[in-house]
């Protein structure tokens, strides 16, 4: 139920990527002549998650604390019976979990790079097309000074490419190093590397049962971009705010009491992924100090907490994506609201002409108490020697954009 | 698969819980004279969580960002047409989920009460049984002086018991305010009571749509609970350990290459579940200030975090009884280990006696360096008056346990 | 720097309670006859902050891994040298730490208790004042339906009352257990209750070196009041905003380049110190699992832990108060927002009266897409049989406010 | 009083660095013609901490909500009059805290980079030392089959690689947006990159008020950092426990009460600084969405966690390298606990040799159960056909050990 709002990944993505290492090793051991050549056949063979139930292999799990040792004897009753002995041969537990543990991450990962490709692609477009949509920059929730609504949409692009960026750089390894990672059946250093180009994944230095970088650099990975996509969904919930009103997103969520409601659904979703996160990606960190050469608990702590933060970044940046796909823009009300303080907003550019910001900021108390504009005060007031023409020129938010289009080109060059 | 190793809560027992929340109301309201008496007997037959498929609720959930609106959608096809618009009268999405909510979590606690009592009776028992035997107490990591086991037992008794009351202060309650809270169709501040009593959940003052003390404390008292399970958890391992061998489980997990071990696998999963536990209490803590009538994201990160708690506490506790049930444990061992330094951890009773600290610290030292007992190094040290006997008498672990029984007592009278 | 911003809690208060710990272990051993009582009086005399550099004790600290070892050696050395031995007598370093600890907790949790309560006797005030103040209800950060502010306060308090109610029940306990925990020196049981007396500490009922129920108990309810806190900033951030308006702070805080800006510095403020919380608290659940008699590293994370959870709850509630006590608040903005959709809010109360909402929404839409108010539509549409009088009553926010005054009665009756 | 247990970085340290970032902007507005050469000057000159009293700063910055504020005014009365408007021309305060921040950063990150590495050569040098040094390798904290110390090393050595570096790759960047990020009064998207060459940070692509990548990946970097110094100080806090013996530190911390304890404390206070970080970490990346143009509350909080981030990481890392540079190793007592189990460990390789692993398993169940050794139960069994020399010759540790060399020479060669 709750899948279906925030993201999906199970039991069964985890029973193929067991299953897909166990093969892997087989076919890897038998091209080494480790293991006779049909055997690892027959055994790649029967790989096939269709033949295990996860509900047994959990219930079989709870005696040895982990997945793999119910597996491997499920495995080992569906070979021919003299290949049940090559079946996980020089393997430990540890060495197909974590590496089912990089192919889990390896697979969940290509969707989020590409649909966080596909919303940093659209935030550039929306960048260049609202180049000159003037709207009022807000700082601590507060109406500042003018800017352009391409600008912010270039700081959630920057923003996405740069958590892009952390992500790649993680790279899930596969594990091979037997049961105290000496390879003391296997022996030969060269067989983990094999396994891993098997596989698809990094091939790691040496075995890493508990040396938990890669875990805690990817957690660390998602939880920023994770952050990026929050920040954008939290932008969004702002704007759509009713009396703000400067951004709708494509079909607003119904309410089942309120019909003239328009919800800004993706971004709540989004948003309730988003605050999982930084918890779970706390558990991983402090799972990493692991005890000599397996831990007791905290490798164990790993597997959901992966799959939860796989699972809800995975959702999250998949609504963010169609978040920015049908994102409805609103100019008018941007400019409305730019509009709304009759050029208050205004006021640092005019420090700037005037070169006496105090005086300014006196003459703008004095504009809020009296409900003048302070257009009017500005041009009243004798300590002002700057004509009605300058003062208008000042007071025209297009003149006060500063760089900001050069910025964006810069966004969009990167 | 990994529910059967950290426990298990899903989208099943959520559903009922929901269609509990509809049925109550339902119920109330037709007492209550608010809707037709035959509609609210029709409402609750429909209530039943086999005509609902969570996937499909799970679906229709995305456009309104909750599985109330869908959920109503079904139960509304299934009753009498002319029914149909007394389902969830006067409700709001919220008031069904946080109700639900409490269902849930109130089920939960109910086993997982039952295993802590019986988790600390067990405690209690061992704290009785082993009041004398003599082990040594570790202050970090290090032999410090003589104790019981015992007293660890007492320990560990009364932090399950103040766990306990944490856990029982905390009183999940019913929640129904209408659209905004201010029960603007029911009208009637009454019926939210009733509704509470109607489901055995506690009457909140006012609607709590956005006041989340309750779920803060919930999760911070199943925060404390799972501290105190992983504390159990810790010692047992550690006292496990090959070198120290003093507790075993009561079978131990084998290992798939490694036939002689005898893994402490329940509290090795007792630690995997605990270790996520802080991480959901912090975005559980994080998620609490909520916007105006409704969070736009807050709210529905509570969904999954809380079931993760509950279910990860409940298997942990489950655990965790049935590890005390069939602890094993080895006096010969602890009396051993107590032996080690050669008397070294007596030091502190002799200073007390001889009064002077800094040189018995030194014969101990003396002790250490030349490979001599202690008890031989203090006899031939001139500086020491004490007869043979006195010294055979203060270096008796026995006659230096302090008030232990005294504080096993204590500790069972509670 | 920070600390004026965010709290202040720093070694001289742990200095101050370290010494009133060593002062009380004293006192009651003086007491009981177990040390001298003109040593007792001459300890208690040197046990004056001003006579320790707390660079001096932390540097001291680096060897022995806590304060207290160098703080008993400079104390040693203040005393008479007849009585140098009967400081800290029968005690461990954890004992004074610990009891320190709670000291410094009961003595940061007294301004934090009355701080709170003033703020939430401010949220009473303004909850009677404001029972008719009508204003929008915002769901998911769209206008809802009416209600009104003082019900807005009305859910403050009851969330500051239920955190409050939270933290009383934490008893900051003292610790006496000598080495282990087994009284060894000290031998009666009955002593540490006369420590924690003397002291006006909770008694535990055996020491608690390695039971960390108390501290994790302590987080929790620091973190529910942080949460609370956080909420009423929340509330008033946003409606602060320039585009909403309905209420400011007393002085907003200037800007260094806008002068016409009016920020909501204190939520701001309270905001930056209550996300600091859930993560904190997270430690210090994390650290409840403790080895053996003493932790290895886990309990001396506790420490600044603890301090900067007390540090940013006090500042954070002392700045609530502050907050509501000069908050203002504009009902006339707030009746312009609630009149901004044209009546579109209303759209549940003329549903309730038609009794057809699908009718209502589509009519609500039409309104919407044509730019024609609601009223409007509503007279227009053949399909309404209400009469224009019959709607204007419907649409009549006053009218539409549920149990609001009752809900608001029964907060302040609690 | 804590700092020196934990690590020092505090107000005097933002202060130095606040005004480099004052002062580099004064210069490279001078240089670019934007401000007077001469003002330049004098800014510059007067960008001194003495000059600045941290506690009147903070004071200060209560209304403004952050320390530029009153530091800019300071600075301002410290210049020549005429150069005062010229002090933070064109900069907002978030500018100066971020550059700030992130000078901050990278000058605590040099030492920390630099502890790093010698830890990191430390265990280079323990690696290839101890290649051939037995042991037992332990899982589940159970022992499980030979290896060697070197390995154990050499796994410390390549997570410590590793988490250099994350670390390295994090660049910290400077910050000049003006007040909403568009260069308002600046307008020369040139000048950020001046500035940050001459502060010698990172520019970035544009201004990142809100978009805080940057942080997130730091602080995921350092808590990776954390996890690893973390592994170590478990890896040495357990073999340092009184009855494994294998390792022990430089000099033992002593205790106050027991004179004969050796405690690990570099490791404890290693651990106690680690298990704070994953709540810190959790805490930056949940403050990373931020709000529009400037966050209410979620940038003020980075501050002091981005402090006690560093801090304690720093502290942490240094003390690594210490414990490494004096770890005092025992092989003697590797080799007798590596023996504890009479050969039971070494089934295994029996098994491999025998190639019937259930039969290995049910000989050494007998082993455990009759108290003979495993060797002489093999001899006995019909059922095994391997010679006394083989069986022998499958028992003995050192032909056990895989890999093991290879492997450290991998690790070595990275």
């Amino acid at each position: 139920m709750f899948d279906e709002l925030f993201g999906k990944l199970d039991d069964h993505d985890w029973l193929v990527a067991l299953l897909d290492a166990e093969r892997a090793l087989a076919v890897v051991l038998g091209r080494a002549g480790l293991i006779p050549d049909d055997a690892a056949r027959d055994i790649a063979r029967c790989c096939s998650a269709d033949a295990f139930d996860p509900v047994r292999i959990g219930h079989g799990s709870v005696a040895s604390g982990n997945p793999v040792v119910p597996l491997v004897k499920r495995l080992r009753s569906l070979v021919r019976p003299d290949c049940a002995r090559y079946v996980h041969f020089g393997a430990t537990s540890q060495d197909i979990m974590d590496t089912a543990a990089s192919l889990v991450a390896t697979r969940a990962l290509t969707p989020v790079l590409a649909d966080a490709k596909a919303a940093a692609d659209r935030c550039a477009t929306l960048a260049d097309e609202h180049r000159d949509t003037l709207m009022i920059a807000r700082t601590l929730m507060q109406q500042a000074l003018p800017t352009v609504f391409g600008l912010k949409c270039a700081g959630w692009l920057v923003a996405l490419d740069e958590a892009m960026d952390g992500l790649r750089r993680v790279e899930p390894a596969a594990q091979l190093g037997g049961a105290v990672g000496t390879l003391s059946v296997l022996q030969d250093a060269g067989i983990p590397d094999a396994f891993a180009a098997e596989l698809g994944l990094a091939a790691p230095v040496i075995p890493w049962h508990t040396n938990r970088t890669r875990m805690g650099a990817l957690a660390g990975a998602l939880g920023v971009l994770a952050g990026v996509l929050g920040k954008i969904a939290l932008d969004v919930t702002l704007m759509a705010q009713t009396e703000v009103g400067e951004v709708a997103e494509a079909t607003g969520g119904g309410s089942s009491t309120m019909p003239h409601k328009q919800n800004p659904t993706r971004s709540v979703l989004i948003t309730a992924a988003v605050r999982q996160i930084p918890g779970l990606v706390s558990t991983m960190l402090a799972t990493m100090p692991q005890e000599h050469e397996r831990a007791a608990g905290n490798w164990h702590a790993e597997w959901e907490t992966l799959s939860s933060l796989l699972r809800l970044t995975g959702g999250a940046t998949a609504r963010t994506r169609d978040l920015l796909d049908g994102l409805r823009v609103n100019p008018d009300r941007m400019r409305a609201n730019l509009d709304l303080t009759g050029g208050l907003v205004m006021a640092e550019a005019i420090s700037t002409r005037v070169g006496d910001g105090e005086l300014v900021a006196e003459i703008a108390r004095e504009s809020v108490a009296s409900g003048k504009s302070l257009r009017e005060c500005l041009i009243e007031d004798p300590r002002i020697t700057l004509s009605t023409q300058d003062i208008d020129a000042a007071m025209d938010p297009k003149a006060y954009l500063g760089a900001a289009s050069d910025l964006i080109d810069r966004a969009l060059r990167r």
